[in-house]
């Protein structure tokens, strides 16, 4: 089998900004053609309800239902599909649920309470945190399913108090999968339908005669579900807009080579445009992750993925030191962060930007994805700059508390009048004039 | 003068939910001529940059320079405006950004610090909460000048710890207020340029020679300026789009009336799409706020704005309990929700959807609008339902933080390779088997 040809790197050669801009360069290019179709759907959806996702769903899906309600699963069905798997499985769903949940639950007590105080004139000032009422998971289906999705989508809405999850996963031909019910299952979704792409974004975002409309969407989808989640963004809530995934490892040179070979081909398995980034101050390592690579990938059922997926996007990049890898590395914000190293606490705080930091030889990021607990869905592109892990806090929003006393009335009805006469607001200095004692100006 | 014909509804009346729907709909249709224009505008920013800025400012603002840098303003010159405004404004600002300052310090406090734990098998879990590198702060200049969102925008960016806040504000002809560029001496702004509009926002996201690339802008402005932040989200992150301003006062007919009709007022004069609803379940109060709304409507500088508001999309609702306004109230969501009664804390936990609720009849609206502490960036057009006002939150971002045990890795491995071959993921599977003892399955 060839070699792997992955991009080689060096911080010290002379042309290595331009070589990491082209690594770094991903052809976020919007798509016309789908945003004009996209728009499309979501009107006829919007104006037609459910006889448009019907014909949607027979035309993209090529599932024919007499009716949207035919494309509910039910609460039976979904037990049952639990009940179908093997032991093996179900202890998996149930042991990562267990986790998943216990982790966002101590997310719940750290950020997610309402707080409130009383400044010296007795005036209260605070904020009041409560669930959504009702929200939209979307779930990949056909090529890519992914049961653990569910849990993460779902478990935190839950540890937040919402009280619907609507759950949607198209099903191309029909064809359902048992892990993606059983989670559903495990992870307490109200209700799910078999509809997926522009449609169901489009059915959750305005409701439908069948299908209740939602206060906010979250969960990944393709490039049509993308471009839908941004449309109906304002109308609805959304979590963000997800890119191709990727890992950035970042080694010293301590853990077996072998383990940070696997750990990059776990990004490059899930598709051609996902990115695997080895960032380390050792070349005698990156030779040593280079020839596992070649080793190891004979032997990977995805293999053709995988190879594809390195030598487009992936980089093996010798940096001068650690502490320039930490540079490079905030520079790009990665979704999957793995630090890779005998001293991790050594170099997280030099870490800024990052979906999700993996520290130390044991902790793969697959761990991470299934398991350990914090969610994985992550900020992709470099958003990390700017956006968060999905959590409790999407599943709640926060109103601002205000219950000011008479005395403070009248230190705050002057210093609002003042500057509500400088804006030319005069009826919002009157409204404050009116609450203190000495009458208008 | 003619009397304000303001609609009139009652909850008990069988038309009464038809008329209810006219009063909440608000024609939020996208406007395809203004997002054809912003596109364009967007993508000659993007390529042609400072040229581009400049050629817009001269065409929409009628403000003509040398370059880009001319169209900054000096903190020199921003101290000197601070300087320039009479004591009492100087005052009043220093005031209103020392208690939006101690507000926004609480909320670092209640949800805005890293946390961590670490389970039984010593496997740390947490979440690193960090300040976004560098914001941008939309200001509106021109019809509608606010130097309180000045404040607003820019004192939660600082106590989130943001290291670069750079402000934009439109100055049409080159007409400067001298009350916002004091507002951005006062709330520590680090750049200022005078360019708005979908121009200032593109230069905000993609950079130019001159403008720094931010990482998320927010602010309140136009029709412009909210579909250029919608169009650029996911490269920059956004705060919210802004529709049109809305109080909701929920009445026992406790407070005088007009106190209540001068905050009805308060929202009016905003501007004429802006929204004033009054729930009360008593037909008589109603009545006196009717003759306050006649009575005080002619002494009101901006009476055209107020007139045109309250005939166009404000409505007085006679309810049958103060329960039933409660519930109007949570299908409205609004912006700013009064709780004019004697018993505030009696309504409050019933209240689930709202941007800020001011309890009490001391609680006008304009004083939370300019100096009682909390923020005055709140969602509008019914998004309480999923979104929060402006706070430290929006300028933090979070990473997970996930340690593993070599003796958790032998636990989480196991469920994490179950799942990963359940969906067909081989490498992740053997990524965590690597971790595993007794080596893969």
């Amino acid at each position: 089998m060839m070699s792997v040809q992955i991009r080689q790197l060096a911080t010290t050669t002379p042309d290595f900004e331009a070589e990491f801009q082209r690594v770094l360069h991903w052809a976020a290019e919007t798509d016309h053609a789908i945003e004009t179709r996209v728009a499309e759907i979501l009107a006829d959806v919007r104006a037609r309800g459910d006889a448009a996702v019907l014909e949607y769903t027979a035309r993209f899906d090529g599932l024919n239902a007499a009716s949207v309600a035919a494309l509910e699963l039910s609460p039976a069905e979904l037990k049952a599909a639990f009940e179908a798997i093997p032991a093996s499985q179900r202890e998996a769903l149930q042991a990562a649920a267990q986790r998943v949940r216990a982790y966002h639950e101590r997310q719940l007590e750290a950020c997610g309470r309402s707080w409130s105080y009383r400044d010296e004139d007795g005036t209260l000032l605070g904020q009041k945190v409560t669930p959504l009422d009702r929200v939209g998971i979307y779930v990949p289906g056909g090529k890519a399913a992914y049961p653990s999705s569910v849990l993460m989508n779902a478990i935190p809405a839950h540890v937040a108090g919402v009280s619907e999850i609507i759950m949607v996963v198209p099903t191309p031909k029909g064809e359902k999968n048992l892990l993606v019910l059983a989670a559903a299952h495990v992870a307490g979704v109200s209700r799910a339908f078999t509809v997926g792409g522009a449609q169901a974004v489009a059915a959750l975002a305005y409701g439908t005669a069948t299908i209740p409309k939602v206060d906010k969407i979250t969960g990944p989808g393709n490039a049509y579900v993308a471009s839908a989640k941004k449309h109906v963004f304002g109308t609805v809530g959304i979590d963000m807009i997800a890119g191709p995934s990727e890992i950035l490892v970042l080694a010293d040179g301590s853990t077996p080579a072998d383990w940070v070979a696997m750990d990059l081909f776990s990004q490059a398995e899930h598709d051609e445009l996902a990115q695997s980034i080895l960032l380390c101050p050792d070349a005698g390592y990156i030779a040593q992750v280079k020839a596992a690579i070649d080793r190891l990938l004979p032997d990977m059922p995805r293999k053709d993925v995988i190879r594809a997926s390195l030598e487009g996007r992936g980089a093996l990049i010798l940096t001068r030191s650690m502490e320039e890898a930490c540079e490079i590395s905030n520079r790009i914000a990665p979704e999957h962060l793995e630090v890779s190293s005998q001293e991790p606490s050594r170099w997280e705080p030099l870490l800024r930007h990052a979906g999700a930091i993996f520290l130390g030889a044991y902790t793969s990021e697959s761990l991470g994805d299934y398991c350990a607990g914090p969610n994985h869905v992550l900020p992709t592109s470099g958003t990390a700059r700017f956006s968060s892990p999905l959590g409790v806090y999407d599943f709640q929003k926060r109103s601002s508390l205000i219950e000011v006393s008479e005395q403070g009335a009248q230190v705050l009805g002057t210093i609002a009048a003042e500057l509500a006469y400088g804006e030319g607001l005069q009826a919002h200095a009157r409204a404050a004039e009116f609450r203190l004692k000495g009458g208008t100006r």
